[in-house]
């Protein structure tokens, strides 16, 4: 067995930056979280991001570990080689073009790797979760946003320039609403975290919710708009769900992403109405499941590709 | 260079059989078409194509070429080892499961080899057409139905159980009308040819135009009906094609089948139209074009397929 090595991995959210010490067996050491400032400058959210590295350094050398690299998951597209975001992430306000390879070395003094969430987050699964010896994967984050990581023939696919994969911005409505990357209809209006809390604020506006998690405890309770939010995401996720084995016809679809907390259960009703919406030869052997690494997966995928890349997996 | 080997092509459509002897540099001799009973019985359409294929067979022996194999796509999913049909084709009665390539070998004693009719459009249009050279490409075939080829990294992408691409089943409406694949919304739907000649019955009733051709011929006219079945056709085309681009973030998008004949301005204005809902990072260099081979990209591909198979390329 190969020796131990450690890296911190970070998976930037539209709400938060969760971040870690990871080795390479895929055990999170330590882990922390912090509020993401979308709305600020891309020097702020760099410096927030930088401090959150140098802290978990600290804290792995306050255990005698040594960290050899960072790797970081962003919403975006980002080019893998020399890590910069490509062009506009609609959850953040200036995240946009960002050297975020370059900008960050320069701040915490390692290699550090960047590339999309969504990709970290199958690169995580694929190495150590649900997608583990799987030739053909999709994963989907249900977050903030909606987020697409593929895995066609065992390995990341990312399309010519970095920015296949964006599974949330396919339109599930053609007459639909005016999505912020210029779409219309995109799943992720319909289906994101953001879209489930907007939807229960439009049936109860004197409600105080602030995450799906309050939702899903309501819907527990069986409360009216719950149910009605609960039931409609599943509906929702259901038909992206199906486009995707209609189109890669995956062994696995596995569904990440702070939604995905919601347990299994929740993804169990996704995978049957999915099944029943797509194409009888598409569904024979596919399953659809909860990501295993849970929310961990973005992070530890993000770890692993920058040992990887660095040759010290 | 190689000495020319030849092959009989198929394809197989919802409403017309076209064959056609092929050489393998790409030139199609001689081709001929008769129309698909698509409610017939498996067993009358297996005839239909043997002796289709055995007339062209003696015509190619007319002109002293030999016949190596025979290649054939067909609407549905494709287990391309042993040429059978798996699961259900919406726009045929009773075409379910069949051994294309068994029963077909013993009715015309040659080689054939089986796939689905969208994959071999697009491997006519990697080997001699629009594809040539590029890594990752996405076909559309707008006909009676709408299917997609997929070439991810130089290679024909069919999923894990040959069931992928199906890209004419992508909803693009969750509230949208039920399809006969057992989905909602199917882009199929709403942008296929039988899409087009409905919608526009719905608007003039008391015509009787029967294809696309004719309604295309009526826009150039200016025809108000005319103009609004085609303009909905391209706006919804472009949301499929913008989909494609977000997932696949392809160098090339190839539209053929029946309707792309309307001309380059068609393509051009889904390209247009699909390039302004996409997202930025993933339009930076795609092209939507229109397949070079025109409705032969099947029948090509599918004979060029067979003497790959067979060794003859």
């Amino acid at each position: 067995m190969d020796k131990e090595t450690f890296a911190v991995g970070v998976d930037l959210g539209g709400t938060a930056i969760k971040y870690g010490i990871c080795s390479s067996s895929g055990i999170i050491v330590e882990e922390f979280k912090r509020p993401t400032r979308a709305d600020q400058p891309v020097e702020a959210i760099l410096d927030d991001i930088a401090e959150a590295i140098s802290s978990a350094i600290k804290a792995a050398q306050g255990e005698q570990l040594t960290v050899r690299a960072v790797g970081m998951g962003t919403p975006g597209a980002v080019n893998v080689e020399t890590g910069q975001l490509m062009g506009n992430t609609p959850n953040f306000k200036h995240w946009k073009d960002v050297y975020i390879k370059r900008s960050l070395e320069a701040r915490v003094n390692l290699p550090v790797w960047a590339d999309n969430d969504a990709n970290m987050m199958a690169y995580g699964e694929l190495k150590y979760g649900a997608g583990k010896g799987a030739a053909n994967v999709v994963c989907v984050t249900l977050g903030t946003g909606i987020g697409g990581g593929i895995i066609v023939d065992h390995r990341l696919f990312r399309g010519s320039r970095y920015a296949g994969s964006e599974i949330g911005h396919m339109s599930i409505d053609y007459n639909g609403r005016q999505c912020r990357c210029g779409g219309i209809g995109c799943w992720e209006i319909y289906g994101s975290a953001s879209a489930m809390i907007e939807h229960y604020r439009r049936l109860k506006p004197e409600s105080f919710i602030a995450s799906t998690i309050d939702i899903f405890n309501a819907y527990d309770r069986k409360e009216a708009a719950a149910v009605a939010v609960v039931e409609e995401e599943i509906r929702i996720c259901a038909v992206g769900v199906a486009n995707l084995i209609n189109i890669f016809n995956p062994e696995k679809v596995i569904i990440g992403g702070g939604v995905s907390e919601a347990g299994d259960w929740f993804v169990a009703r996704i995978e049957a109405a999915a099944i029943n919406l797509a194409m009888k030869a598409a569904t024979r052997e596919v399953t659809v499941m909860r990501a295993r690494l849970g929310n961990k997966a973005g992070l530890l995928g993000a770890a692993a590709f920058a040992l990887d890349q660095e040759g010290h997996a």
